[in-house]
């Protein structure tokens, strides 16, 4: 039997820390994941551009003994006009053990699991989740705190448009979080749809007594600079540098960070409170728990 | 030594009926191709977009174990104006076990197999052939029928530029099908290359007993579309549809489907005489047969 | 610990004859490399096309049982404006054991190599070296010689854009070769930065007393053409065919051949002097052996 993996929304608390406890163990004992998958078939779809994600799910499976298989959707039937509906039951067809999906369209892997046996994976889907990310985050978290319990966290910048805030908030209701968030009005949510989460004034009460910051990267691509007067100006309000930087404070980014703009080169850099490519070292094995939980 | 998979008009009857039943062994028994293709190493290259027929390839190949090399063309010194000829003559050079390749080019995969020792495979060639469809449609057949000789088999549409059709013109001779063929006579072939092969006057006779029913694909991307008055008249008067459709007749389609135009969603999605799924499915499984009928 | 390959001006002359013996060792004992990279994880990053280069690297690190991902720079986060350092950082947060790189900047594997602890493999940087091409040559070279010392060597065509070139000027100095250079004026470097090395004053005695004459490709792509009055001219007086080929001389070619133009095709495909098919041939195992100088 095949589990899912599709949110933070959909998992329970139990599931959520025996992955991350599992990702923690792997990270410390290669021995447990080498040929945890063998003779298992991931197909991978990526219809957005990645690096991070993409390698570290692909790496994670072969590490595990798995195959892969990568669809391009700019060479696939979808080129003839097909949908993905069938795409996808045609490739269901083949029976894979999972699908990893990234997709434009919110809830995109949702619909696509009603149609499938195999167990499926959200890579990200349009502006609502991206659950793997928040899985590695809090490997990370639990890393430098050795708890993912009652933590004081804020994340800063475009939570309108993040998956990861929207994947955050579910992490903080599970696991007792004071949740805030800081940014410009035109990237913040409407009252409606927040509970318990506290919006920030200014700057300083942003980081006052956080155990973590997360910053979200300005996605540039996506047109969310639409949004601001200037880069120049974000940076100066809204942007961690070697000046501002709050004590015993660990700053987190998803990456790509735009820098200079959300952070700047130094402390990404130097600081050892910037845990970026931590973040991105535990996702490989954030991963590796996420195929373990939904194939074995 | 290796062996071609050129076409059906290449193979033996008994090389046929050899994959098709290895096929039906692999559905029924995984550690039979487990490791198979262990040390193979085998490089695929498509020309035009598929999904079905790439995936499968891919897929089946890993399943034995095999080492599957892609060459992406459009990212080749194809770019460079390196000619097809030296591009699989320098590929050849460093010794593949084969090469499973799509071409827009009829006979190209024939013609490249006179410069290399390695195992050519089509999966596709212009207008001429798809043989491993052909096979994995035997499967299905002897699935469902237990049987593949003397089959009343009806290809709907697209005749002219369809491959399938042309493979399956093969199959007939070898197996002593009554084939006919139906469709606009825009897209039937002429009567000079028909040897035994029956066009159907109406609809009625087209579907009057007949064990199997092959619709083919209206090709919109090759601009087959431009050999018909409109999309709905061909549904109307070529299309099977939950009204229209015969009794005890097994419907089969290569895809994608044009859901609505060549068949209704309620009849693919719904009828147990739909065997689109099944077909893809056991493409996987044929295609394993035809990687061992040409490399063990 | 693993060890960079980023060029021949960065290696010991024992390190290369190692590599060298290596290589045709694997060509001849297949079970020496089986297993060798077993566990290994190989990132490819190919910012230029490549057929020969790429195949033959993903081929020798799949026959030696690693794990290889593939880096579609255009569907990576680049596309959102992450730098190539960034990138690369984030992606040696995975530890990875090596990267693959070509790039169309000089010095771009070296400078990466400061900020990962992978090793670092040029597989062709800008103008500069194209090392992995240099091994392939050498091993060919003593397939045909037993030797590789005091060779009569000759290099043809656009030497100023050629990487491989660049990197046969270091290998000329470590294996005390007579190397020389001939092709148009506007293709020849000035004298400023060759050392030992003799400008042919014509075809007579560019071919004269020579083991190998190597020529090479006129780089289409690139605009070296428009160094040149016209292809037939370049042709005529640069160019090998059937004619004016010398007795006793080996002619390589690193590939690919604009046929017709550097070497005709009678030659190319008849000749058992033209070694351009051993050379791809050699490749993989010069990279098997490259593979095992970086990682073992």
């Amino acid at each position: 039997m095949s589990r899912n993996f599709l949110g933070m929304k959909h998992l329970k608390k139990e599931d959520v820390e025996n992955i991350v406890n599992r990702a923690y163990q792997y990270k410390n004992n290669s021995s447990l994941y080498k040929n945890a998958l063998k003779d298992k078939n991931i197909i991978t779809m990526f219809f957005e551009n990645s690096t991070r994600t993409k390698t570290s799910f692909t790496l994670s499976a072969k590490k595990m003994s798995a195959n892969v298989i990568d669809i391009d959707y700019q060479k696939s039937s979808m080129q003839k006009g097909e949908t993905d509906f069938d795409t996808i039951t045609n490739l269901d067809a083949m029976h894979p053990d999972a699908f990893v999906i990234r997709h434009f369209h919110s809830g995109y892997p949702a619909f696509l699991s009603k149609f499938t046996d195999a167990a499926v994976i959200n890579a990200g889907d349009g502006i609502c989740e991206h659950p793997s990310q928040a899985i590695l985050d809090l490997v990370t978290m639990f890393e430098v705190k050795k708890d993912i319990e009652n933590l004081n966290v804020c994340i800063v910048g475009d939570i309108i448009n993040s998956r990861v805030a929207k994947s955050h908030i579910e992490t903080a209701k599970m696991f007792n979080w004071n949740l805030s968030f800081y940014g410009p009005k035109t990237m913040l949510p409407k009252q409606e749809w927040i509970e318990n989460i506290k919006i920030e004034k200014d700057f300083e009460s942003a980081i006052n007594d956080k155990d973590f910051i997360m910053l979200l990267r300005i996605q540039l691509e996506r047109k969310s600079g639409s949004n601001l007067p200037s880069l120049s100006e974000y940076s100066k309000f809204f942007g961690i540098n070697e000046c501002n930087i709050p004590k015993d404070t660990h700053i987190m980014h998803p990456g790509p960070v735009n820098r200079g703009i959300e952070l700047s080169s130094s402390v990404m850099d130097n600081s050892e409170y910037a845990l970026i490519t931590k973040q991105v070292e535990n996702g490989v094995f954030a991963r590796m728990a996420i195929y373990d939980f939904c194939l074995n």
